[in-house]
């Protein structure tokens, strides 16, 4: 059921997406093209996913959150462009593809991924994708604003780079990917909970914990994967991470106790959505899909 | 009269800056301290000006606008970070001190730059800089992203890094110009006036056409600035565009047209504002500062 609902998640999204990348003018063609290779690549959706699956939680229509699940795939999409960088994690592949500087240059791709973030905020607020009223759109602004940035997103990316080589504990291991990965899961369940229009507080908490436990989850699943997969299933270097001593859950709990802990969070992300009806039943899919993909 | 006015609007934006850079964990500290840096270097603060000066032009009172004022120093200071990395402008030196990547390194400076941005969108919604009715926040909001993004700003950038070399005439100089530097400076006038809470369509438009003006003045005067100015009052080495062959002001009308070209786009900023009573007076002062200015 997962890989149908997926699969329209991915189509309804990527003919959102696929408004976004017209270029105003010449001049700008080669930005925006880079832009749109950076996004429209196949990506799995993950997060535009629990967008609309929270928002149908909810009893509001996909659609709904159109803007949302555009919002945090452009987010997503321009972490990945900077993290590529040479100066970054310096990666040539990326879902099988070479990587946005190496498809065009290093100054295109810095600029493409500071347009994709300004591109995500557009996107929220596009009345041609969705609608909802003023205070709850500006409650998905500082959403937004808060995981992507320093103390989300950003400050993330900053802390795992700053941990390369280093033995990180479990608790410093999970701060990490509570930023990295986390707060943008978080936020991709927060927005796309609130453009129901109908998003209770205590709803707004459980789906909080469900999120913070899949996110949790979806990282651990991955340093798995890292281990486990081909390079050809994975789209990207199988071992990159151990290769570059990144601390890894396989690493530091053993390959056993990894997948028996993603097998916890994904039971945490159950026990969360126990208030919801049958309209979770997404978002109950998704929790058993992570702990089981193969990429 | 300029010149206390700047003062003014330079210690409130800074106190405002001062408050968003306190990192949230010891795990972030670094990367709150690179966006710190990279801020809060004494710069002029003309966006901020802006801001401040067309809410008062509206009446409103200054400290309406700190959010604004915030967010458009932000972008800024983020795009200088940016366009200062080696595979862009390759610059060691802003406003005379080591630019973020050499005083850190370059994966922070990239991160320092995407997190400036993020912020810029919390801080211009924080209630503790400012606040106005949602509709209003919303508008301003996506003017900033409109303004930031690709059909703004990093679009001029791109513009601007597709030139180097090219001989380009004074429309493609122009149209470079008002994506690069111009979108935020009419965006920082439009968000200082919505920020008063009392625009009309005609102020905003009236208020668009003075911003387009100074904007360009300020690029061509700037220009003037690199051929004549030392590397010790610039903050900047000297000749450094002419230096790499980007298409400048004076190259391409000459010295003597390109200052009669930043006079006249003064009278076309002032013309603007001839609805405007004495509270536009900020505005006036800073449309002839800009084109007299020596650094």
């Amino acid at each position: 059921m997962i890989a149908a609902y997926q699969a329209s998640s991915q189509a309804r999204v990527n003919a959102a997406l696929d408004t976004l990348f017209s270029a105003p003018s010449p001049e700008l063609a080669r930005l925006y093209e880079a832009m749109r290779y950076s996004v429209m690549n196949g990506g799995k959706r993950v997060r535009p996913l629990l967008a609309y699956a929270a928002c149908e939680a909810l009893g509001g229509e996909a659609r709904q959150a159109n803007g949302a699940a555009c919002a945090v795939e452009l987010i997503h999409a321009y972490s990945l462009v900077h993290d590529d960088l040479p100066a970054m994690d310096d990666d040539d592949l990326r879902r099988g593809q070479p990587t946005t500087h190496k498809q065009f240059d290093e100054a295109c791709a810095i600029l493409a991924g500071d347009g994709l973030q300004s591109l995500a905020f557009s996107a929220l607020l596009d009345p041609a994708l969705s609608d909802c009223p003023a205070q709850i759109r500006l409650d998905m602004v500082s959403a937004l604003a808060l995981a992507a940035g320093p103390a989300g997103m950003v400050g993330g990316q900053a802390i795992d780079l700053g941990s390369v080589g280093l033995k990180l504990d479990q608790d410093a291991l999970e701060y990490m990917h509570r930023h990295k990965t986390g707060a943008l899961i978080e936020a991709s369940v927060k927005l796309g909970a609130l453009a129901s229009g109908r998003a209770t507080p205590e709803q707004l908490h459980a789906l909080q914990a469900y999120a913070r436990a899949i996110g949790l989850a979806f990282q651990v699943q991955d340093d798995i994967l890292d281990v486990e997969s081909d390079t050809q299933t994975l789209g990207k270097r199988q071992g990159a991470d151990i290769a570059r001593d990144k601390p890894t859950y396989p690493a530091l709990l053993g390959l056993d106790a990894a997948k028996a802990y993603a097998l916890e969070l994904r039971d945490q992300a159950l026990a969360a959505l126990r208030p919801f009806d049958a309209a979770a039943e997404p978002l109950r899919e998704l929790a058993r899909y992570i702990v089981e993909r193969r990429s």
